[in-house]
């Protein structure tokens, strides 16, 4: 197994993978994925060559995996001020997030469910169906147009569902994908603690952007993935907090200490913690610099295209820029006009992206509105100078 | 992202990855996990790097990512005897399981299910749940000693339950993962299709060993994982007939046509792919060269290990020789005298091989043994050099 040699293919990649001259994209479209980091693909290549065994099994390849997903377990728990018994791999934020709503219907009592009409489809889809099955009721809270959640619409639902002996689930994301809107974790979850509720968040866009200090905030569950801040893809981590005890979503071998059976995704936990390390090490001029982009490219649009307008506040996500143009028919082609100049954005989530149907969330927030929005989002990997043609390329667009 | 270099660290790793020098190790334990396939690397490489897109995003990026997976389903679907839209990609064969199992209660009305004692885990304890939630009642098909299923019993049970009006799931593994032996998925499909009966079949020891074709068979599901046959882990695929329509078991965006939501694990899909599409092209003198090495063991244990015995017919599962040993004080502790000579063999799934009980399968089969089982099982990467090694340690330490 050591005599691969992995230099040939490598280079020979370029951006199209036909052989042709590669191509030169601007890629701002990280809110929908990241490009791997080169070291974290290093530090799961062991993984995918000599260290192959099986963690379950006892003998020493098995002992090396199983090491390596401990290590793992440690080290995200850490990143997320959790303990190590807190910290569950999956498969994605998708899983993740199913995992968490089936548990506190089927296991802490949960009859209610109260969340928020842009959350992402993870969340809306998976209650609408326990909804759609008699299983719970469901409420929205009130949202500024911003897609702010109004606390204090939140605390009297929550206030009317305890004085009826309801058990209720409050599913709010930290972060919205398509507009960038934060939530005050840490004020829910004390609005959630007042009144018994359990508390679920989406942190699919926050996990691996800013340090969550767990230990200090009531919730129960929260879901990330690892293809958002330059992990792989097809692996995501579930914090389920010891207050509560659950069980599994997918049920089988007694992997994740019988939380969650499958044989390890190996190579994907190890990628997943790599990132997040390489994220806290970093996260103070990494953060600093995607900011200072995102604020970049706003001047620079408020001060060159007519009509522009932003969907997020000045204090949202700082990884996502998402913004309104006037509508016309220029406009209406944007995205198939900067796809076809090999700059890649996006209209609002990719998973919705296929769709016909515009965003929900757009929708939700302004069901009139007469704009065409775009969402720009912005990595460590992206300049100043890909700002500048990205601005150039829409002021010849419009 | 090309300036790469992967030379370095895959030339330094070794087996025990800590810089010391390689320890030749025998790897015996195919049925649990197998080493990925150099060539399967190579094909997922890219993915790993260049072609991140998310396949849910329309522009250039996306679009390659999405050709590779429909092309990778395509592939499968050959492959399996099936439709492409018939075919899956889920997380493993747990998830592939749990989903099959699931949907025949929630979406196809079954309200029993037939199964055996010596499922894999990822079924057994799914029906155990529903069956715990009082969603359906379970009943457990006869075995022979050698842990085939008695194919008139199954009948009588399913003719039984027709009677009465009962939805019945069938779910039944297609070779066991302990002792190899084969379920004669034809004809079980045939007795399921007389009596109107779902028939779902956990085909992860099979899948990639074997050339399946479902078109040929009335069965419903079947289940396969990418890691059991030189693919990567945390990657399986569904096949669901197009006879049935099921609603996800993950919710969330519309990925493989609304069925299974995520962003798609890409490199776990085209490595699946890879290894599926290696296997079919080297299928007869692969498997011949694996039989041989089987029967070679078989017969060099039976030359010279007195009162040993083999837990499947000659006809059994290729790559697995599920062998017991006479019990004894030396035959207890012999997996751990094998792992500290470096020789890794199980004595059942890994997947229940960290519980302290013994293997539900032999118990199942021959409660009242008094012999050590060893499950020995083989790649196209073992030798008959490492049968000899391992067969002369074993006459040394019994």
């Amino acid at each position: 197994m050591n005599d691969i040699s992995l230099t040939a293919p490598v280079n020979n990649v370029n951006a199209t993978g036909t052989g042709k001259a590669a191509v030169t994209r601007i890629y701002l479209d990280n809110a929908a994925t990241t490009p791997l980091d080169p070291q974290v693909l290093q530090a799961m290549l062991p993984y995918l060559q000599d260290h192959f065994g099986n963690p379950s099994s006892i003998y020493s390849y098995g002992r090396e995996t199983r090491l390596a997903i401990e290590n793992a377990r440690k080290s995200v728990a850490k990143a997320l001020g959790a303990r190590p018994s807190e910290i569950f791999f999956t498969s994605g934020g998708t899983e993740s997030n199913n995992t968490a709503i089936t548990a506190a219907i089927r296991d802490l009592g949960c009859r209610h469910i109260i969340t928020s009409p842009i959350e992402h489809h993870a969340v809306l889809h998976t209650v609408e169906h326990y909804a759609a099955a008699n299983a719970v009721t469901l409420s929205m809270v009130r949202l500024t147009s911003d897609g702010s959640v109004d606390l204090a619409d939140l605390a009297a639902q929550l206030e009317a569902k305890k004085a009826e002996g309801v058990q209720t689930l409050v599913t709010l994301m930290h972060a919205n994908n398509e507009i960038g809107t934060l939530l005050p974790l840490k004020e829910v979850g004390a609005i959630c603690e007042k009144f018994d509720a359990i508390f679920h968040s989406d942190c699919v866009q926050t996990v691996g952007h800013y340090p969550l200090n767990l230990e200090n905030i009531f919730v129960h569950f929260i879901s990330g993935a690892g293809h958002k801040f330059h992990g792989p893809k097809g692996v995501g981590v579930l914090y389920v907090s010891n207050r509560v005890s659950i069980k599994p979503f997918i049920f089988g071998g007694g992997q994740e200490r019988n939380m969650r059976a499958g044989t390890e995704n190996v190579y994907g936990i190890v990628g997943f913690t790599k990132a997040l390390e390489l994220f806290m090490a970093h996260y103070e001029q990494d953060s600093a610099y995607i900011l200072e982009l995102k604020k970049y490219m706003a001047d620079r649009l408020r001060a060159t295209i007519p009509g522009v307008r932003f969907n997020c506040s000045n204090d949202g996500l700082y990884t996502v820029l998402s913004v309104s143009f006037p509508k016309s028919e220029k406009a209406e082609f944007l995205l198939f006009n900067l796809d076809i100049n090999n700059i890649c954005v996006s209209g609002g989530s990719a998973c919705s992206s296929g769709a016909s149907v515009g965003s929900h969330v757009i929708s939700a927030l302004h069901p009139e509105t007469d704009s065409v929005t775009v969402r720009f989002s912005f990595s460590k990997f992206n300049t100043k100078e890909e700002v500048d043609l990205v601005v150039g390329k829409l002021q010849e667009l419009l």
